[in-house]
């Protein structure tokens, strides 16, 4: 019962990295966006050519960027979509809705005092979940019936 | 040749009946969220009964207007999202992915200061617009053939 | 925006009288499989003919009604399901089911003293409602965005 | 020509060990529930934190819950419901609903007692057993053809 | 609440005629394919041009008459296959299993001898009838709840 | 049995006219896409503002046009699509394809020394069509089932 | 490229087996119904206990057996569907219909005193063969390339 | 995170070879149809017999390619359609719209001459590439992350 596991959103913090290192031994298949901002900005012009306009240059990196995002949310059995303290984060709740559409199982990651803008998203979710460790314990229930040792 | 059309995102301005109103005589047929945030906010618990946790309070509102925006999402032909400038609109996207994953025809209205934040969910759509009359002028064009005399 | 709702569930109570009076003025369409438990058991062999088997009694009676169900969940937009206060009523948990497969949007219907063993019913649900009264309210506002008068 | 079969419902006797047991040496992949009962119930506010509201400790277990009974039953071929003696086993009928809109293979396991209650249920099923041992007979004959020796 | 019904199969005798008028007062709306069986084999030829090779003829034909009948398949609720005394009928036999995969409610109709050859068809049918009037007593059953009158 | 039949591909000569004008009479609803060539080509710059890069400019005119023709084609029951004596008519080809894809009904209308490099679209058609009056020779049949009188 | 092929119709003659034998070398993967006529006909009572009425008995067989052969076409890339000299063969027919309902290539592989009343049949089909060797030579030419050396 | 890569279009340059080169390394599995041009004519009539019509000739052989084509189309993530200098290659833009239908990623291989005429087709791309050496830097972008060293 291998799950698969897309974790979509914030890049700044190492909340992937902590996920997986928890969940270390699990029968779990992590994926991610890339997550490098500046190659995955810049990807369509450094392959396709230099736009003068940055509406072009931007576009042609997100379209090139949702050949992989749109491949693993397809293959995703869990969809984890993490918002952080700042930027305006849209492409997360993107994820989400699609994910959601989709019928893929939703766990949002995200901090109380984001819950009432985030009520929308929430509402789609089958978790809302406050830290990583709490994502890993998550994970590891559905997979094995082990509840953390309180 | 009737168009559904859901017109989605930021409620504080009129930028929904400037649309209307402009498509005035098109076979269009309109549909939106509730736009009133006070009823949106407190749906859930004025009918069911109130939380003392403010996040089901949230829950039950959220998953209650559901019930309204999954119908008229799956049932549009076109979805028009506005971002506004203020506030994070997270809602927005998530109708934007989900509209996305449904294959919708999406149109996304914003300010050039927000492009490269939405640049994933513009890449989405099928056209960026600055102005209500400039989706009027879409909805027309689409309809009718008819382009905008310069 | 019509929307078509299918009242599923308990058969021994008025409740889909009530919902249905309490819904005048809404551009509701209200469907239901056939409430009467006479003919809802007997009508497969009334009309393709005897079973001495009870169990084929009930099979061919049971597929009969599916063609109703079926298509009539298939086009609703909500599903309310009602659990009484007696009987298994596995039916009615089926079409929950059944209907959340289909991705529809789910009531519930039912009384505080079940909520534990509906708890992954109810999972499901966008709603849990008490009185048939709540279900009016829920549905005048997805339609209207009117909230009772407190 | 691995079948994967999802052993659904009834948690209080050893069903599932009985047709894993007979099953040996057949190339069927088997998946359930968590079939703890004491974790079942309580691994929302033992992994999201408390709740003071018995529903929304219900509602965060079963929402967890779902993630693993989803996949698990879009995953399957095969999917076998029983219904035991005691209790409501809303869930059950819930599953054999959402497994049947789904197209999935459906097999019954229940006693002749329950055929009234059940017929709707019967009736979306491949097969109604009345023991462990006909459903590995069942899944022996689908895969190998080999019928039990008279 | 009107069953679009499609009429598969037999096109030897009157059992449409005498469904359609059993029928009448109902909200059901009828389809068929060409029942002309002159017309039927040579639509192909007739209008895109004579064939030297029989094959093609019938090919040129039997294409063409798809469009009609992938249509009103698609848009019925309800598919009655008719299994005639004569002929071999494949056509009929692949329509019901062309209905079955889209997941439209299946009645066949047919004699008690070809029980045994149709045993494949008629389990993934909700009814067997005998005569059209059983099928007029069906669709009347399912759409008003009345059974006929012992 | 209203048809809703799509009219694609070539646009310099009057053969939608033909079709439409010896289809009076059918219950045929038609539509097409946008058939000026001018406006065709310029709807993005002159609702959406100029661009510098005549891609970019054909870009916004392209993804406009397909909010009408995906929605026309996932409407239609039969897809026309009319190859021309010049011109690349890439568009035609994949619209043949999209159709394809989405089960709809093709017919092809081309002129025989088209027949080679068009063999992989003929092959998902079910018929080809050398004329306008053949092509609603075929709307007659399959609505009717009168065949043109020899 | 595994290609997966399901193996329907006809059990009196070894078409199956030479079919295999022929493809010996190509990564096909083949599938095919229980074969045994006495075992198909009887499982379901075999199993699940006597009925005195011949049709049920047929009916709980049909639908066991129909276990195995849904996985089965709706694993198929391409169903091959054999039609002898012999009865009537609506299964065959049957699951030629659900096969392309479900978009999968077939081949239909029949005399040509057959082509006539399999005009529908070999309509939706990709190729009508006659011998066991063609199909073989259509297996190994479209994963290979290479066609039989004349 | 393999990803299944169809390379459809022009069969006379070496632009695959050169793509498959290119990606050595990647998690990669390409795909194609049969590029030998006389096979690919001819493998109808070589297998199933000659036909003396040169439509049915071509008939035969597409939709025997077909049966390849469809099942790589399908199970593929990315497809490549490459437009070359010369003729028609009406297969390629249909192949574009076909995978189009199904969301499948499109990367569009052409050069500039060719946008105008492209412009619909490369609208539903997520990327428009001119040489082989970009599809190939794409690919390990998106799989790796990777960008071509300035």
């Amino acid at each position: 019962m291998t799950f698969h596991v897309y974790l979509s959103g914030e890049i700044h913090t190492d909340w992937r990295e902590q996920i997986i290192a928890g969940a270390e031994g699990l029968d779990v298949v992590f994926s991610a966006p890339n997550t490098d901002h500046a190659s995955s900005d810049d990807c369509g012009v450094a392959i396709l050519g230099a736009e003068d306009n940055k509406f072009w240059h931007d576009h042609k990196g997100a379209q090139m960027n949702a050949i992989r995002t749109r491949k693993l949310i397809e293959e995703a059995d869990v969809v984890v979509v993490r918002f952080g303290e700042k930027y305006r984060q849209w492409n997360a709740a993107f994820d989400a809705g699609y994910a959601s559409a989709l019928g893929k199982s939703l766990i949002i990651l995200q901090q109380p005092e984001h819950d009432h803008p985030l009520k929308e998203v929430d509402a789609a979710a089958l978790a809302v979940a406050r830290t990583p460790e709490q994502v890993v314990q998550i994970l590891r229930y559905v997979q094995t019936g082990d509840l953390p040792v309180g």
